[in-house]
């Protein structure tokens, strides 16, 4: 069984550097939620419209491998999957690529579905199939 | 006349430089935000409660001058003070000294009030008069 | 006589939203200098380049005004284009333009160039004749 | 054997928020490196210092695990200590408390020392003996 993997590139951004001359170790948690945003949409759907429905995907953990620095005005590549998913809570995974198309960075994370008063819920059936499918219906 | 100034201090964060190894420049605007929370603070309110009373004060207009570069580790001073207060706006005018007490940067912030559903609003008197009083009142 | 006016687009992360449930201001400060990286990519060049030369290009004032709020997950467009070219300095106006096609922002930057160890120089006349070239050479 | 705990605190400023009115899962990284920032200025040291000898700290991985959300204005505490120390490698852990002194997230950052060319390197006996010392010595 093959999974859907989302792709998405974008030029590395001169305030994300920092005094070393590399992006700053924390914009990759950036980029990995943007990633997961990439995914939504090319299920067809968006993260914003799942919070219209009154609910929230609260990030519970999050693990960060580092190989390789990533410099300025580069071209990366963010690679999102879908690793579990259960009734509540869903695991994404990443790798993020340099303009060598070298893997720089992996990792994952976690989240539990919330209601918007804060009490953990089921993730609705319909957004749960439409984030475990396996078409491609990028907007 | 002379007007109320709030001061606050911290140590300039590592994820604050960028690769010209100085403080990046969107910083400061988040400095000076920090100096107004702390205005407000100085008062002896929050601007949480200002939201939690139904308002937003929203920014309109953002002046920065940049003077001398800022670096990591530095314990900064931000100074902010009311420079005009009028029913429904506000400016705000700040200063940023770095550990040798040297004037590095200067800015000004506009701002309007607004009811959390969009509209411009009066500022309610008892925040007004909290926001232009000429004592300190530190939590 | 027209100007070259560089365009960008990209979706709007969460992480650049904050509790008013908008793209927070200081933002859009970051986005125009990701329109200024553009502006370079788009005359066949890096600002990356202009670094490895031993040259930066220093902001010294930043002026914006907000009009309208920017939401998570919009398609926003960043147009960027120089307004002023001297020896030793330059200034560039933006707009920002949300999904529905409005502009929310608008702004200005100014740069003075320096030599890395923090003298004022003249613009290399190779990099100035690329920078000011009414031609678009986007790579 | 006990063990030195580095504690910083500060307010949570309001650029740190997301549209989900809590503090991003970003910024805690940011505020991990700052705790990282306040143990080496209370061994009366600095990481600026570090640098300046021509070494730098890489990040190598990164855990975080967030238990409750943290809110704008919340006085919070950075707690930081070595987990590990060896020749050239580092582990530091993490707490960080909210105003109410509840612990709401954890986590652990690996470093690897490194040259400014890019080499790993044994972290020097000094700093070695600096950062492992057991004594307070703030500055």
């Amino acid at each position: 069984m093959e999974r859907f993997i989302a792709e998405t590139s974008f030029h590395v951004r001169y305030a994300e550097t920092d005094a070393m001359r590399i992006v700053h170790h924390s914009n990759y948690i950036v980029w990995f939620e943007e990633g997961r945003s990439h995914y939504m949409r090319a299920r067809g759907t968006s993260y914003a419209d799942f919070e219209r429905d009154g609910f929230f995907m609260a990030v519970t953990e999050v693990h960060v491998r580092y190989m390789k620095p990533v410099y300025y005005d580069e071209r990366v590549t963010v690679r999102a999957w879908l690793e579990q998913a259960r009734s509540r809570s869903m695991v994404f995974a990443y790798e993020i690529l340099n303009s060598a198309n070298e893997i720089c960075v992996t990792g994952q994370t976690h989240h539990i579905c919330m209601t918007q008063d804060g009490r953990v819920a089921r993730i609705p059936p319909t957004w749960l199939a439409w984030m475990t499918s396996r078409e491609n219906s990028a907007r």
